[in-house]
Formats: C-alpha cells, sequence, structure tokens
C-alpha cells in the first residue's frame, strides 16, 4: 500500500522558548513533523529549512521504514546543525517514496498550547 | 449526496496522559477521527494503527450508517488491541464508500488544549 | 475575483459547554464556520447539520453579500432549530457560487483552547 | 525549486484583544500568514482584506525574496491602513511566483492558545 506525495511543505516553524519544564521531552516547547511510511519500501527523506535573512541549511536526511512512522522532532535535528529557538523559519520535506506529513508544535510557556495541520503537498 | 474519498491518513497520533480528571470522558486527554458519512449507504470503514518500531495493528472495523457522522475516539479502539498511551502512531482510515475524516486531539495536561486538521485523503 | 468551491465539509462538530463567562460572546464557547465570498454575486449558502443518532436537520439558509465574509457561529443557529451543545455532529456547506470555508472551535472550559482548519473541499 | 501555488485564501481572521502582555510582541496576541517562497525568484505579494460590513482593503505589498520564508504579522499591517482588532475578516494572498501559505493565530488572552492551518490554495 503506498500513499501520500513525495514533496511536502510546512510554511509554519517557530521553536518558542522552551517553557517552565526543559528538561520533559514531551513537555518543553518543541515541533514534529509527522511522517508516515505506509508502503513497502523504506521513505529516503530529505529536509530543508528556510529562514527570513539567510540561505537555506540542510538537507537533514533520515530514513522512515517500511510501514512505520516517524515523529521527527525539529529540536533534534543536529546535522548539519541544530536549529536555533526563537526564530522563524519553513520547512520542506522530501521523499523519494509516497509518505504522508502533519506538522504539530507544543507550546509551553503557559500551560499547554497545540497546533497541528496537514502539510501542503505538491 | 456522496461526499468524500474512500482513503484518508492522519499522520499524527499520540494520546498524552489522561490528565486530572481521568474519569471524565469528556475531559480527559483523547484523540478522534471524525467520520462523516453524508451517502445513503453505510459505510464500512476499516482503521490501520502504525508505529515507530513495530508492525502495524488493525484493521479495526466499525460502521457509519447512512447520513450519519461518527467521532470514533481512539482510546475507545480495543479489537484487535486497545492503543497504548504516551506512544507515536499514525492512522489510515479507508472506507468502502466516500466519507470525510478530521482529526482532533484534546491534551488535558494543563487545563485544556486543542488541535484539529482535516486528514489527507487520496 | 471567484476563489474556491460549491460543497464543503466539516467532520468535526461539538459546541463544549459554555464555560465561565456565559454572556460574553466572544469568550463563552463557540465555533464558527468563516465564509469567504470574494466574488461579484451574492453567495446563497445552506448549512445542513448530521448527528450520530438522527437524520440530518437543515438546510439553514444564509447569505453572504459579494465581496464579504461571514463568520457563522453555530451557536446562533436557530431556523429550523438550534444546534444542541455537548452533541457531535458534522456540516455540510452548500453555496450557488464559490466560496471558501475554514473551520474554528473556541473551548472555554479552562482558560482558552483554540483549534482551526480549512474544510474539506470537493 | 519552485513550489506551491499564486493564490491562496485564509477564510479565518480575527485579532483577540492583545492580552496581558501588550508590549511583547511575541506574548501578546497576534495572526500570521506564514509565507514560503523557496524559488529562486523573489515574490511579490499582495494581501487583500475582506469584511462583513464593508468593502475589502488592499493590496497590502510586499516582497518575500528567494529561498526566503516570511512569517506576515497581520497587526504589522499598516499601508493602506492598519487592521482593527475584534474585527472579523478574511484574507486572499496573491503572488506573482508559486508560494506557500500557512495561517496561524496565538490568542493570550487567558494563558496561550493556538490554532494554524495550511490556507486554501487554488
Amino acid at each position: 500500500m503506498s500513499i501520500g506525495k513525495k514533496r511536502w511543505v510546512i510554511a509554519e516553524g517557530y521553536l518558542p522558548p522552551l517553557g517552565p519544564n526543559p528538561d520533559d521531552r514531551t513537555l518543553r516547547s518543541h515541533e514534529a513533523a509527522c511522517i508516515l511510511n505506509a508502503g513497502d519500501q523504506p521513505a529516503k527523506v530529505a529536509i530543508t529549512l528556510y529562514f527570513t535573512d539567510r540561505e537555506p541549511i540542510g538537507p537533514y536526511r533520515l530514513e522512515v521504514p517500511a510501514r512505520r512512522t516517524l515523529h521527527v522532532r525539529y529540536d533534534d535535528l543536529d546535522d548539519p546543525q541544530p536549529l536555533p529557538r526563537e526564530t522563524d523559519y519553513s520547512s520542506v520535506i522530501e521523499s523519494d517514496v509516497p509518505v504522508v506529513v502533519q506538522h504539530t508544535r507544543l507550546d509551553a510557556r503557559a500551560g499547554i498550547a497545540l497546533m497541528s495541520t496537514v502539510a501542503f503537498a505538491e
């Protein structure tokens, strides 16, 4: 079963300050790109980050195995370099096989706030 | 009136801890797939869950009658097995007739946080 | 300028309890269908509500003038009948000219929680 | 790399009251249209605002350079005129080259509430 598209865009992007629980991975502010590979071949994925006032950074390379989902945390990205907090960005996610991408942010500055949207596919 | 698609994907999926009101069905943390069948035939629906580190589980089978909506709670799923909390997952929803699917999470860990998006259709 | 589609679906639908400020129209729990008619002809709009365990209700008829937006509050609907709170529903929005529809909920039970998504168009 | 569409619609639009931190740009209530121009040509963008009871205002003109993202804050718009708070509106975003647009609101009236959705593209 092959589902999805090979190129996705998340125009939003902003890592808020960590909030009152910086050492709790699930409760500190973060963003994720949730990537489902429902197919039978592993997905080689490349993420490129775009900014307001400098050239894009990337690709960040990762693999989503066949029939698996990967919720990629943007605060985990570190190669070629970590993503700074409190900085506007966008991301383009490219895969060699069809996948589906959904974007989520948890903002922990004052309680918990959530937002999510299916990404834009072409 | 027939509206929608037969295959939908929700790439996000995470049941947060229950929160301070575990016995209140509307106030404890949950996720839902809201499925509208606006047509004149009942919809036979199959949900398959995908994970990060094990094979998919499913199908979970249910029916949405003609001209009805069903807001399927993921914490209600139990056949073939319940969905664990605090675990990343994705879901694929397949129907034998066109339906429309929207995803919603309520996170009750600190007050109420909500997120929602129309699912991805193919 | 004509933008949009003539048939839209919001599969989610739930009016939470009013919350601590029931008399404040902007702060009590509510849902809205935001409808933009960017064209030069008035839009005649019909909303039909679908439920889990009874036949659909509607149409609720309204008009969005040319080059205007209307943020329809579901708790304002009253003809043919008001929408009950704490009840799962879905809505189908049909227009005789192209419009664009976005769904938003404000949940006021514990602080403010928001969710929004562009509706599904066919 | 050219990604996206040239005409986008955000049917929702409402700037809530500023909240308890009116002088903190990141913590006061605001809305943004996040615009990614992943291509090699600068994007000339025009935003038109639609209201419930008066003619549209605009265009607000801005440019997104090649390979850059711009998170346009609606409370920054001032030419031809500022956008009033606590007023329902919608926006149409037009670009001379393909871009991707995502809508986000932060409501700061009671803690932080967030909502986001990819805009509607045609």
